[in-house]
């Protein structure tokens, strides 16, 4: 038996945030200062480091369970089954439905539960939870997913990552233009073909990491309240990403047994592209190579960093033939890898 | 190979909330309107269907994360195995960490890591996140933890249940005072004992039920925001209850291929007296017999409903000898069963 994609659907919101709509914006140090540069300067400056030049944001009246039955939906469709077939519905998110009105996160019942009643799905045995693991959530949940039918208790299993980050995001905070919203979704089945998930690898990191990325104040000293938004210490995610990421990949393709000249494509969790470029190319010195031309697909430049999204959001796009010079085709030895809060990393190696 | 419990621990909030402490609160109907009763005696009929005199509130320095912790300690600790051996922390919870000053949830980074990071775990291979799934969140951590070492993913993890109810409560709603908040914790292991986890059961019914238990505001219309509470709806949830509980505990039983008379306990989530009772009664109707006293130990008399709490909580109650009557001796045939939020139900039949 091996466990195999057979399905997968994501969702792009339709309202573009460009770099120039951030132009207006005030953007403060940490410390409440005035950053001295003009907020031209800022955003260009942040293209140069993070490759986006614009990101998605739902409609206000769509919330992440919405966007996730969206994905959700295109995924079972392609998977060719029925909602009522499947095992386990996974969800990944980090904040739940937050409204656009509101500074609430909202998690009961669980988004799970909500997609799988927007699905109109009635069968009781699919049973829909939540998973939280940060940004690498959706990775994770195809890990479980594959815990589930390797022991016999699931065959079928829906996997999505989605998120609404544009609800939690502080405007005076530069990094208010990195996040996005998104949603990606896949089946997973046991199948009789071969290849599918040849191995895994999952790491928590929280000793000295744990709050790298937090929940903390508007950097606005002009606020008066207790209201938290997202935050990271960036020059530490950097470091510490930098370290251990190419060594959980390693750490997975070793397992997987498969030789590096084997992999054909690397969908890196999009959350920075001078970052990612950086991990992918540590993971090939760790191999004494050079990174191959067209190894990473990126499509953080256009959908910015969406969380738990990028990555199934990103694997959709190319097997849609969405992502220009890119393709996957049947036999491919592909890796998922990500890094986010928790700090968790985790990777796979797929044969398609 | 088995799937054994090898340590339990619990944290049972020292504040006190007595009945009494409601009888200066005015009590709402969902629509506003006053109830036309005096407080106390809104009080007394609450006690008289759900069993509670008093519930627990963590202090106002605590969330969830640390009782969590405190729970975590005691059951590692009664395993008598280092922390750093562990392959997972599952942290069952619906609301993540909310200050006793904020209406936020804190979900980021997940209260596993932060669990993690409080035990001072440093092993990376220590994969910690949290699960959503309502109140039966802590059975569904064990469900899980079952197939990550039924397919050879771990062999130790440590399965958590916390919640503070206390701080999402509408004080003009009735059913605020069955919120309680807690933490219970276990340690699960592969064993070459003989027992342990013999069957499960778990299930989502979303189709009508999804928001049976939900977000809501205030019953108070002098109160003019959007914040949210925790809500739900009492009459819809016992008749569900009643109808589908007991098939999941039979199904449940029946696939452990144990007969009813050897089943020593049923740990029933700690939801409401009555409901309960009702529950563990038509199950026993099921295979035409009456409820044997002393089946079902009650501890939502002293401690209220802490969700994921309550189940471990009386688990280690019990085994500690701190539920008068009550014994769990080795080789006892156990269940354990929940309901709620989303709507969610699982049974597990445990031997001892």
């Amino acid at each position: 038996m091996t466990i195999k994609i057979t399905g997968t659907g994501s969702y792009i919101p339709a309202d573009i945030e460009r770099n120039e709509d951030f132009h207006n914006h005030e953007f403060l140090n940490s410390d409440g200062s005035t950053i001295k540069a003009p907020s031209e300067v800022i955003v260009k400056k942040f293209k140069a480091i993070t490759g986006i030049k614009e990101r998605r944001y739902a409609k206000p009246h769509f919330t992440t369970s919405d966007i996730a039955t969206f994905a959700a939906e295109k995924a079972l469709k392609k998977a060719n089954i029925s909602g009522e077939t499947l095992d386990y519905i996974i969800v990944a998110h980090n904040y739940g439905d937050i409204k656009h009105d509101s500074i609430q996160s909202d998690t009961v019942p669980s988004i799970a539960s909500r997609v799988k009643h927007l699905l109109r799905i009635e069968n009781p045995k699919c049973v829909a939870y939540d998973l939280l693991f940060g940004c690498p959530g959706w990775i994770q949940g195809v890990i479980q997913a594959e815990a589930f039918i390797k022991s016999g208790i699931a065959k079928k299993c829906l996997v999505i990552g989605a998120e609404t980050l544009s609800r939690i995001l502080d405007p005076s905070d530069r990094d208010s233009m990195i996040y996005s919203d998104g949603a990606g979704a896949v089946v997973l089945e046991a199948s009789e073909q071969k290849g599918g998930i040849l191995a895994h690898e999952a790491a928590t990191f929280s000793l000295e990491e744990a709050h790298f990325i937090f929940f903390g104040e508007t950097y606005n000293p002009k606020v008066d309240d207790n209201r938290c938004y997202i935050k990271m210490h960036g020059r530490k995610i950097y470091e510490f990403a930098l370290t251990n990421v190419p060594l959980a990949m390693k750490s997975c393709l070793d397992k997987s047994g498969i030789d590096i000249s084997k992999l054909k494509k690397i969908l890196i969790h999009q959350a920075n592209e001078k970052m990612d470029e950086a991990i992918v190319k540590r993971f090939y010195e760790l191999y004494n190579m050079d990174m191959p031309d067209g190894i990473m697909p990126m499509s953080i430049g256009k959908l910015g960093n969406s969380s738990v999204a990028t990555v199934p959001t990103l694997f959709d796009l190319i097997l849609n033939e969405k992502m220009e010079g890119q393709a996957i085709n049947e036999g491919d030895i592909i890796m998922f890898a990500s890094v986010g809060a928790g700090m968790n990393i985790n990777a796979i190696v797929y044969e398609v």
